[in-house]
């Protein structure tokens, strides 16, 4: 877990502003709940290896808690308690997740997630605006240069009853397949063998899952969930055209999805020059809602991974650097720190960020000061100054001082800042 | 705890965008730490009754953590770890913190504060600044009328030295005289004597936390660190009227503040018309970050309690309706999805909010559904309009409806929105 200082923490306001402006204008709005569930909530259908990685306790009460590990079971839990909600119902959540596993590039025990989700529509039209809200989420941010990986569990389906996979072994072997980007097609073998799958189902899940879409209506021709699932497919590229994403799209049907929730398309966003994994995925959960104990309803998300997103971002522009104030304003001496103090709350009036000493620091020690924070102009207060009703303007950069009126001064600034 | 929905969760948003705008008005830079942080770091210097609050566990290393019960803690320890701070280190935070505790109204589990602090000056001018921050963020919220309760710890050393309290019982005595408020002078004087002071203790405190600024020197003449206290809080009322909240500040010894790493002064901000406690509240702990493992530095600050100001404000002035959307783009048969959806990007490029149906819904179920999400205008694209250019733009509100080009009803609409 990490400490984000001013630098930093600037950065990563500004990517969550962008993404919440455009969840915005999707006409998502923002729903918050606690970081705690009762374990019971969060357990419901996230898979073995991700109930490992759930922080949990005992309260004092004795009920058994657990930090969230994603925003899509708190959704779940809401909506499950809340009947009366007017269908679809679109919701954006951008908070903090944990997860218990070690931490490497791009993963942490503690990170952002940035979720919107669409509750009540089992159209692909649902799925088409998700994907649609994550590619305009990272064109904004200036990552045009992503592939989105699009899959559908129901395809998985078909093939892995296919390959010989039996039903109640679906959800394994989805997790195992799961890992081909991270283990490799040896290593996604190996496992599939090591628990016992039978011999040949594993290259079987391998052959059949690279196939095209094209080809899948053939080969799965005798499943009929999976031919649901191809249509599903074609029907968001087709939106994908309108909403103008379907060039980014690569059909993959070797994308399972860890989480075991997933009932339909599955999909995942992947930056092309990022090796640590997806910047975004996400799919449909149409039972996850009743499962909780709330109606049947139908649903569909995106998770954006904030701290790649940041990742890829910082290590392709930098960070910057954070400007605390725009304006200090320095007293001469003890005698007119009182006209400082003031002209600093006129100037704050104008919304401008301002600084004043706070330290008893002599002039020249307070000039390197702003210097040292990045402070753009200073305006020092001296006593025969205040006397003639003026202050000096110092420009830090080009290093000139003019004398000027307290209200020239600020009109100056305030011009030279917009 | 609890879920907030987006008619609630626009207005705490809200809220939190004035305050996080007057943070930096003043040059606090944010900083953001995680949720957990190690117990034996929470529980250095918080008091136990605080300590019982704490959610706590051990992880599955063994180790035990802690859910952060304030924002100071955490940031005492990011300064202890980072040596080459440029002083003063001014940071903001606005987070949630978690407090094992019974709920009761403006008191929950999960609640968010908002706080600024000021590390490394010990001068009162740096207390004066914290004053003034929390005053600029309810004064821009529009909460005029509220008092600043003003005391010290250094004049509570005297006082309780005065009244007879040994010097190692001087927290215990705060901490029962903190409740002040709520169980009342009968209920201190209670909790005195049941936890063994000796006979007459409590009235003396009482009676001595009830002198005026003026008389305090006089009372506490003998005790030279009180007279420092009494000094310090002189000089923040002749700071608070160069700063403008002088008017505001109410000298008051019998406040003490229920966490033991305060160490001189310290204050809390009272709403006229609310009767559950402060709003902000803060002061100075000039040994926390020493105590937490680095070097001696002195720190102040305001934490401000966003459920009680959020609470406040939406009983003045209501929640008020949350609008998911501006526009709600509607299609009046399959045949022109495409070109709705198209609309919708467009409008959306502009930065206008929009909506489109994503439940295969025919038109008059799609203007009930606009109507009901309060979206104050619908586009209808019918195929006739398409083939001439046109689009039909609804008034929700007015009832009437025009016949435009795309790019007319687009910057109809953006007029009426600004």
């Amino acid at each position: 877990m990490r400490d984000f200082m001013p630098e930093e923490m600037s950065f990563r306001r500004r990517v969550i502003e962008v993404v919440r402006g455009v969840f915005e204008l999707f006409g998502f709005g923002e729903v918050d709940t606690p970081a705690l569930e009762l374990w019971e909530v969060l357990s419901a259908k996230c898979g073995d290896e991700v109930k490992e990685q759930i922080y949990c306790f005992q309260d004092k009460a004795g009920r058994w808690l657990g930090l969230r590990f994603d925003l899509t079971v708190p959704l779940a839990r809401v909506v499950a308690s809340s009947p009366t909600l007017v269908l679809p119902f679109k919701r954006y959540c951008i908070g903090k997740v944990w997860r218990y596993e070690e931490p490497q590039s791009g993963r942490f025990r503690e990170f952002v997630q940035a979720d919107a989700d669409i509750v009540g529509s089992d159209k692909p039209d649902a799925d088409a605006e998700v994907l649609a809200v994550a590619s305009t989420c990272l064109e904004r941010l200036g990552l045009n240069d992503f592939v989105i990986e699009l899959s559908n569990r129901k395809v998985l389906e078909g093939i892995m009853a296919e390959a010989g996979v039996s039903n109640d072994r679906f959800f394994e072997a989805c997790r195992i397949l799961d890992k081909l980007d991270k283990v490799g097609r040896e290593g996604v073998v190996r496992e599939f063998y090591s628990r016992g799958f039978p011999n040949g189902v594993a290259e079987r899940v391998l052959e059949l899952t690279s196939v095209s879409l094209d080809e899948a209506e053939e080969v799965l021709r005798r499943h009929q969930r999976a031919l649901e699932g191809v249509k599903e497919v074609e029907e968001i590229i087709k939106l994908g055209e309108w909403y103008g994403f379907a060039d980014k799209v690569k059909v993959d049907f070797s994308l399972a999805r860890g989480l075991d929730y997933y009932t339909g398309p599955v999909f995942e966003f992947k930056v092309r020059t990022y090796g640590a994994g997806s910047v975004a995925g996400g799919g449909r959960y149409d039972d996850l809602i009743e499962r909780i104990g709330g109606r049947a309803l139908p649903a569909t998300g995106v998770s954006l991974g904030i701290e790649r997103i940041i990742e890829v971002l910082s290590s392709r522009e930098g960070k910057g650097s954070y400007r605390y104030a725009d304006v200090f304003i320095a007293a001469v001496d003890e005698s007119v720190k009182g006209e400082a103090v003031k002209l600093a709350s006129l100037f704050r009036s104008r919304d401008v960020r301002v600084e004043v000493d706070l330290m008893g620091r002599r002039l020249s020690r307070q000039l390197e000061y702003a210097d040292s924070k990045n402070i753009p102009f200073v305006v020092i207060v001296g006593k025969r100054e205040v006397e003639e009703g003026k202050v000096r303007l110092r420009d830090m950069v080009k290093r000139e001082e003019v004398l000027l009126s307290a209200d020239e001064a600020l009109q100056a600034i305030l011009s030279k800042l917009s």
